[in-house]
């Protein structure tokens, strides 16, 4: 499972993991342990299939969720030019170091569910100054505009991948079975958009919303933008060059890191807008990514709704949320802990003496 | 608040506590430092109208989640001799035990949510034995068939209401300031149709669902009882008068919990569909408990939606569960102290440096 292979459907430039689907061998097992919890046959509804994919995916009938991180990228948008975000470029740097300071949402949503939260310079324009918690992954000083020229060049694109395979590598050896992903970057949802209109064949008026709050006037700027990105490049785009030319570095790395967890038999929690974009290009690159990721939540960003019917995905939460940080996935982690902890902790009709239904 | 009175609308048979309505004076107060919080203004969606709540009920701008409790009110009920649930009654008391043993789904997600679980036996037909975590205010062994004949007699229905203020006063009294409500009882999901159909004034047919999973000449019984039941009684009947006819002790007990937590200024957390209906009953007996209630799930019991739509409530979760027990209040208390904790810690804009929106 951690060999690494080709895919030799799809342009691959990088020696990606191979990700080989969840083995069904335990499916009958799961089942039947789940049904013989002390309490009706579905009546966990939605954590029950959940319990079913986590003990998929660690190959047991006694899933754990094990020293899980969140892995907050931020990285910067030349795009932001274009007056595609009504808050200035420099409150990528200002909010990453609000990050590093423990005083974002994230941090406290990381605190109360016993998530290691780690952040991680992709390509802040801004130099983030030294800090332990601090990752420094820096490919570049943020990425080109992407309504004019490609967002990255090949070769950048290829360092911030491979830097976030090693990244889920590291995690992976501290014992983490579980990566929740984040994202930071004034102009991201614009480059999300981008990524989704091309790989999901949308107009861009189906995938661009209001991001941090645009007004009429921006968001029909940042549709124009998402116009003359889409124009400069022919369709359809392989899903690494989808990346290449509209994606943040911080988006490139997160592919990388997904790709990583997922060839490792991790489960990857799937954030907002701007993770599920590049979730949507990792299962376009590997299809077999999707038995391992976990939907957190269901963003008010419009756009969302249409990106998660075209995976074919439901997420488990639905708060009208639209922060990205890996908000909407810390705040699941609960869910994903109950969905663990009640097929392993659960009486059995049998152990517990309840009678069963009537014959 | 803590004063006891009389609602003169109603037909009041206890001296119930007052509840006022939580006071409008720090609402603008609430809403600029939820505001001046690191994030656009909405973006963190439900939960912020949930931090003004929990914000409002505990009258500060710092609110907490403090020693929050659930209470598992168990109970019987004589209708299940009219063959309205797939398991024998008897399963009642042996899900309390389970409780107890710390077996069942409500244990595994209190535990995981640092909930205190409390076990209360309102009105188990059969003897749980001493245990040191079960609460013995057994009122009657069971109810009688709803049916044929009112649940309870009015004397059992104060003695339960009364039993339920003073755990409600008990549990103020340990330095709780949030309670949790969950309900156990083969056949409750008849006995809670039947106060929705009587209290929304909407035919059986629209209350009645599976419950633990009734198929459909079982549906049909139950449809059948609920007619029965509300054919003996005169409409509109007074919310305390409709838990009399066809409520469980449990959940009697339940509507004095609910009623004496919120005229201590406690937050109550409503479970799915049975917990739902006592909050139905409660509303309508004194509308201002509305304010002190989160409700936590939408549950996949056929009758849950229009019951909330009744109130005008949206719940936090859904997941599809139907199993009852308090579970969906458990997976719910993440999402409180999560809106408790990013009022109280995030940092502003101004204290963490970082810039606003472009003027």
């Amino acid at each position: 499972m951690h060999a690494r292979g080709m895919d030799a459907r799809k342009e691959v430039v990088l020696p990606l993991p191979l990700i080989e689907p969840v083995a069904g061998d335990i499916d009958d097992a799961l089942w039947a342990a789940i049904n013989g919890k002390t309490k009706p046959v579905g009546a966990l509804g939605r954590l029950e299939a959940l319990a079913f994919q986590l003990g998929r995916v660690q190959g047991g009938l006694q899933p754990e969720i094990r020293r899980p991180e969140l892995m907050v990228f931020a990285g910067d948008h030349g795009v932001t030019v274009e007056g595609v975000s009504p808050y200035p470029a420099e409150v990528t740097a200002q909010m990453a170091r609000n990050f590093l300071q423990g005083g974002a949402a994230v941090n406290v949503f990381a605190r109360q569910n016993d998530l290691a939260l780690r952040v991680i310079d992709a390509g802040v324009k801004l130099e983030l100054g030294a800090h332990p918690a601090l990752v420094d992954r820096k490919v570049a000083r943020g990425t080109a505009n992407l309504a004019v020229a490609p967002a990255m060049t090949a070769d950048q694109r290829d360092r911030a991948v491979d830097a976030g395979l090693a990244l889920a590598a590291e995690a992976a050896a501290r014992g983490c079975n579980t990566l929740a992903f984040g994202d930071m970057g004034i102009g991201n949802t614009t480059a999300a958009a981008a990524v989704m209109a091309a790989l999901c064949d949308l107009p861009p008026e189906q995938c661009a919303g209001r991001g941090t709050g645009l007004d009429d006037a921006g968001l029909a700027r940042k549709i124009d933008v998402l116009k003359r990105a889409l124009a400069r490049c022919p369709r359809p785009l392989p899903p690494l060059e989808a990346v290449r030319q509209f994606a943040g570095l911080e988006q490139a790395m997160m592919f990388g890191a997904m790709m990583g967890a997922a060839s490792r038999g991790m489960t990857l929690v799937i954030d907002g807008f701007i993770v599920t974009a590049v979730a949507l290009a990792a299962w376009k690159q590997t299809p077999a990514i999707l038995d391992y990721c976990v939907f957190a939540h269901r963003s008010g960003e419009l756009g969302h709704g249409r990106m998660l019917d075209h995976i074919g995905v439901r997420p488990l939460l639905d708060l009208d949320m639209r922060l990205g940080e890996g908000t909407g996935a810390a705040l699941a982690m609960p869910l994903l802990r109950a969905a663990a902890g009640f097929l392993r902790e659960m009486a059995s009709f049998e152990s517990a003496g309840v009678s069963g239904r009537h014959a």
